[in-house]
């Protein structure tokens, strides 16, 4: 099936475990806890590989019976896991409480010297891997975990602007990670120059500039002409926008930055979370699936309908068709069973 | 009990086992499956069991220790299974992913084959069993089955007529069905003339006569009149209405044509549903109860009440008590706990 | 830890073992209950106990494998057991089936002749206990089983008043219970005159005091005034009012009379409801945690965001921190994760 | 299906739950708990309706939720459940932790102020029960509740000898129960008179007639002979002789004394005991069904691999079918998958 | 990785998902199912995949989420699917009830009009497929399913034949399939010609040539002469020989014949069964593993214990790799633990 | 409780959380974990409490919500916390794939850079724990974390060699640990003159001496005179051996050096076992309450029954009482029903 699809996007990053307590209980209330593997990186190769591109995960995992699963879920959902390595450092998890209400979910991280912490620019072959990649995708969180995802990262960057790869890149920036030495600001302005989309808004660029722009529609457009001027291969900016009446009902909707143009997406309504976890990713991969496929406002207005749908999915990764992706996008909100 | 109880209602029609993985999942996401034994008619018999009713159902299961839990749980909601014969044919089944927000729920049949679809007249000893019934209730998917069913509901309603027994109809048209010959529409034309109530509104009229009348008021009225026409049997008609804001969220009201006026009832909202399969089910057994201890107008509350309820309850059936039901019809729908 | 605050809160009730089929099931539903324990005082305890104070509960549990488990989940929560009789009756218990949208909760009890029941008032060195307490905490529930936990009670509020321990009293009237010869209001008259704090309203002083004050701002003031105008000692009364949309949405707020002056906090909404058990104890811990570290108005918005907390925790008692209830009494109540 | 098989038996006694945590965990280690409903009469009655025969349960059951459930798991077995009178006192229960190798399985009960506890001899219409049945099966356990149990279960007894009725009778002392005030053994010898097949053995006899006879095979020859001289009713006695390597390794097999002969069967050894409650009703069961279809040496076989099979079975109850315990019967107990 | 191993199996079968009441009980004492999906010949794909080999699964699924799933599972295991068919006919399925010492399992099958049934010649390009194999494993339930997948199977065996595939052939003949028309032993002994490797004994030979060998050693010689004089194609013979104890506990152990001499391996025994399903494909999957690695004798010696520890893994397929395979050949069957 | 009960325990160790699929399933092959606290002094701590004697536990825990667990579960177990401290590394933990039959378990730790690697002496008050403690448990797995856990026991050792507290040491040599630079067998050498009490035996002294005595009843004797003659502080020896048959069948016995005599257990035979995980902790245990409470003869006896019926309680630690440890101490192996 991969011959058929010549699309193929590689995504760097961690493989995370996540260890939850079922049905909104707290860890001590439960005797079983659910698990899922994600990370924020490998969710928009699950959802890309679900929407039935040619997805690659570079990273590392650990050489013991979790890094076993971990390389079997991935490979279930058709995501080439022949350039992962095995290395012996346990893989990264994380505990999760999920909220309800207006309590909030509370997480707790076990990933700082995990497997993939221990990857360096010399496991990694990025010039066979991104040979025939039309994407690679980085996010913020891996430049933080250690000086090697850092170099390695920076390394991917470099081959694929030597290759023409195209780098979509969501630089949010996790103060409570970055403890290995580097600031993180300046490490994702510098990665921000081998960038061309920006997955995210005026918060990330704040934070990767330095300056203060405002959360109106002209403070958006003013930052991402600001980005596009410090970073000039920057050509666009998709951007997701939350508002949170609860842990349990949300609103979402997307704005972008065409480099020319504003648009703005319907606003979509969650009144019952599934799993908040991975929205985001699911934007992202609605970003990229739509930019092979669409035009900017199609492409804008399909993240934000597979971002909705992700809240309604159980685990990290959005695990929904391209089908059900277009019913939400043209308005098919209704629930009408599918028989 | 079933003693002190003379009002008999029949149903005919496929049991069916429903496999569904829980909390949301995808079916690949979950390695166990919750189980309910349904079908349209049987979920009509539960609900009426429940209500304190005595009810029969007739029908082919598997000869196998699947038939044999669909049998122990037909009994154990007081069921009458004694006309129900065992075939060396598996169970019709379906496999359902349940939606949520704005995803659909989806659902793969597996029943073209099944033990129903080997019903014939000869297995049913229709005399017998309406000998002593008040009501037989049927609905369009049974006839979309198969020759064989068709050919034994057919015999069934004949001898309803002729015994005088009041025949309920909800002749619900399934496209994908209907692949062994006959033309639906047709076939649900001709068992609606030995059919007294129709619960159904103007989508059905529609199949069924060929005609176009709209969804106003005014349209499902024309509709009554017109299919009073065509069918002199047809005392009355008692439809739900439902407005789904998502998978989650779904609103109902039922109306009514009486013969001779029109009725509407109160719209009940569900902001969380539970299980949204069997809704339209547990608004017919809420008819039929209806029709047996109230006037036309109670029956329609009654009937949306018990539908709303059904929202409420995992599973194909309504489990609600006539306590329950008449509550929620008396506005008393603001969760007070019943200690 | 307990050495660090010496601020000691004595709680006198039964522990309730709590038995619930998962997921909205009705009992025959399902072949495994969840199972809690619980009781209102205990419940009090547990959250005041999670709240960072130490608490103590005395109680009789019976002697067997169920009242091991029911000491056990006592200790998990951090409360001092050391005061619990183990006799040889079976701890008392409830199924509960529960409600979702407009099915309410049905709750049978199986509690009359436990072990909680058969509690004397020579069973309980009411001295020792209370010699370093701060708060003694008593709800209408335990004078309501039998003559012994009555004289129990009693005694204990004598000893408090007699050793300046401030009394908190939840004096709710349960008329399912009261079987064993005593009228309920009567005996909760004479136990308000041994209290201080009112946590109740119009339904619980109507009842106490035999008037019939209505539900307005006034009648509330009215009310409590009346109150101390019959029981001197009473000086605050605080108030939870509920708005209950269906079984899964609630509102509630808080209103208080500081003796002086009505105060009324603002109304929290939760729409998509975990467990309302257990709710109103939430509150009385929020009280009486606010007594001890705020002033009346903190007091009543702590209270009240702790009660709205508690509907988003599965089980009987509240677990969350108070950490998490400033957050939402500070008007953090959008639900974003806490990494 | 009764229609057609006219031999009828009737049980009486209490309708037990029962709470277990799974997996071998004591109850504290487990957040759920795997319910049954069972109850020694009840059992045989639920074997003997798997093995096709019809059967109809005298007892009490609480008026609430549970007792619904009981309800319906009675009859999807397919026990008549007429003459099932719902009381307003809660079910009994009893708690197990499930032992495992040489750890016992423990057991705490909650059921001597019970639905069954209450039931008296005018809540039960003998001549009609009886009326149409072959058997009637009674145990020590239902005269050791309460007042009220002895003198229904004696008011039943005289009647089925008015009718000619045979009586089984299981007369199993257990000391922790009797707590009402009669003398046990009094009782049991009383009640042994109006029957007419002993299921049980030396200790039976023992406890019954105040003997002490030994457990060789003489002793238990000797027993019969005593207990057909002092009770001349009794014309065969059924005993299961079991020897527990561990919780989870156990051998059974079956003597009998047939009026005139001693008679052994083959001994049955199961390894890996799944479930060791109900395994003597399933011999009861098996005793029944054999004086119905064979003669005493096969009866003997039948009830020994009935009794034998039950191990295999999670729950109170042996749902086993005729077939399968002929095929232990006739040696066949390698485990080969039936397709 | 599949780069770095040129030895390429292909399997040609049915997927099957099977559902399964856990913890030993009945269908009807159950509220989930545990579900696998499996099969005899991709059991066997699955092992050897986990054992390092490159496996390609020829067959058709449901174009439906039960197809979906089933596709994942594959994935999951690293088994090429690029040449399953996706059908609109339901996946085939079979529910089973887990026996439990001389309770034998019992299975209910859903198969005969499923995706694979309707598998054609034309639907497969066995040149591709077979191009760079190895081995083409087959079984005798393939051809008993539906004419089409006899001919397909047959198309597959030509091709295997002209292109110097080693053909497996697991010849085991059920009689409840073959309900398409052809003769089972006829259609067998076709394929057999095409066939190198028999896995199977007497049983097999016996139905294929329609002799009557005995179970000796001798008789297994002779049928094994004989089978080699009426195929000359095939070389050689691996028999797994299995005694029940219960289904609990099971002894297997293996004997040869290599064309030239007779082997036998130890005997392994398994005293507390987990799963039964499968154990012979595990067997043939370590035949398939051991022909590639080794001489015949550890070739036996491995596939023995490569089904002995199917009997420890849960569901259909063996899960071990070779490591803990070669452990057991080893004799460290104690069972320390890991770290 | 712990009033009168003077006798004190101090254990010193790690917390692990312990992560299993349920089932014997192979990770990949569940979507849940259970879990458990433990960890090799805790359970000796866990197990000594439920013996009914006063523990307290030195050690760090995670500050977040898996710590907040950790120090619920410690509580629940009657295991004084007051001296755990809290820290911001995650918490130790394992994965385990549990074994059966032939099929060792396997486990993946998580261990070295969390919370207990973390400890310091200047975090520990050792002389007031000690104060008023009788014993102080260690195990070879401590010291084998990090440095600081290393010089946090030698600390503790010394201030209990300074107070009179009896020092019981299982220094087991786990080589996969010790990462951290020192040389294992120098540091266990070192702290064995510290002890006064060895639980292990021949291998354990082998590591610790570097002699390489035999496992014969001569060698043990041997080896224990050797330990004493360099260990001047060791009284006596006690010493658990295990025969496994397979993982889930093991027999245990128990020998002893009193000093000055040889004592040999009876041997105990578990032929299911249910955990296996932390039977050498329940021998411990036992050791240490046999030598509170009986002669050198009846605490091997005790020990040894106690490590057998740990493996039949789920997870890490023996919940069994005393009661229940006499009672197969003194031969009641035979799994009856205690009601």
């Amino acid at each position: 099936m991969q011959m058929k699809n010549p699309i193929k996007i590689v995504t760097f990053g961690e493989v995370l475990m996540r260890l939850s307590p079922p049905d909104y209980r707290k860890l001590v209330q439960s005797d079983t806890l659910e698990y899922y593997f994600g990370g924020t990186e490998m969710n928009v190769a699950v959802s890309l590989s679900h929407f039935g591109l040619y997805t690659q995960q570079i990273t590392n995992v650990s050489d013991d019976l979790v890094g076993d699963a971990a390389i079997s879920v991935m490979r279930s959902h058709g995501i080439d896991v022949s350039k992962v390595n095995r290395v012996p450092h346990p893989l990264g998890l994380y505990f999760m409480e999920t909220g309800s209400g207006m309590r909030a979910s509370r997480i707790a991280y076990n990933r700082l010297h995990g497997a993939f912490a221990h990857i360096r620019p010399d496991m990694v072959d990025w010039e066979r891997a991104l040979m025939d990649a039309d994407y690679l995708h980085w996010t913020g969180i891996s430049p933080a975990i250690s000086e090697g995802a850092y170099q390695t990262l920076r390394k991917g960057l470099e081959v694929a602007n030597q290759l023409g790869v195209t780098v979509t890149a969501d630089p949010a920036y996790r103060s409570n990670l970055w403890q290995y030495g580097r600031k993180g600001t300046e490490v994702l302005k510098e990665l921000m120059h081998y960038s061309h989309i920006l997955i995210g808004g005026v918060n990330e660029i704040n934070e990767v500039l330095g300056t203060d722009f405002d959360h109106s529609k002209d403070g958006f457009i003013s930052a991402c002409k600001r980005l596009q001027s410090d970073c000039p291969n920057i050509t666009k900016v998709f951007d997701k926008v939350r508002t949170g009446l609860s842990a349990s009902w949300q609103k979402v909707y997307g704005q972008a930055w065409t480099g020319s143009e504003y648009i703005l997406s319907e606003e979509l309504e969650i009144s019952q979370v599934v799993d908040r976890i991975g929205t985001g990713d699911a934007f992202a991969a609605g970003v990229i699936y739509g930019l092979i496929h669409f035009d900017d406002r199609d492409t804008l207005s399909y993240a934000n309908a597979a971002c909705a749908l992700k809240h309604t999915i159980p685990g990290d990764s959005n695990l929904v068709s391209v089908e059900e992706v277009l019913e939400v996008m043209q308005g098919d909100t209704g629930g009408r069973i599918k028989r």
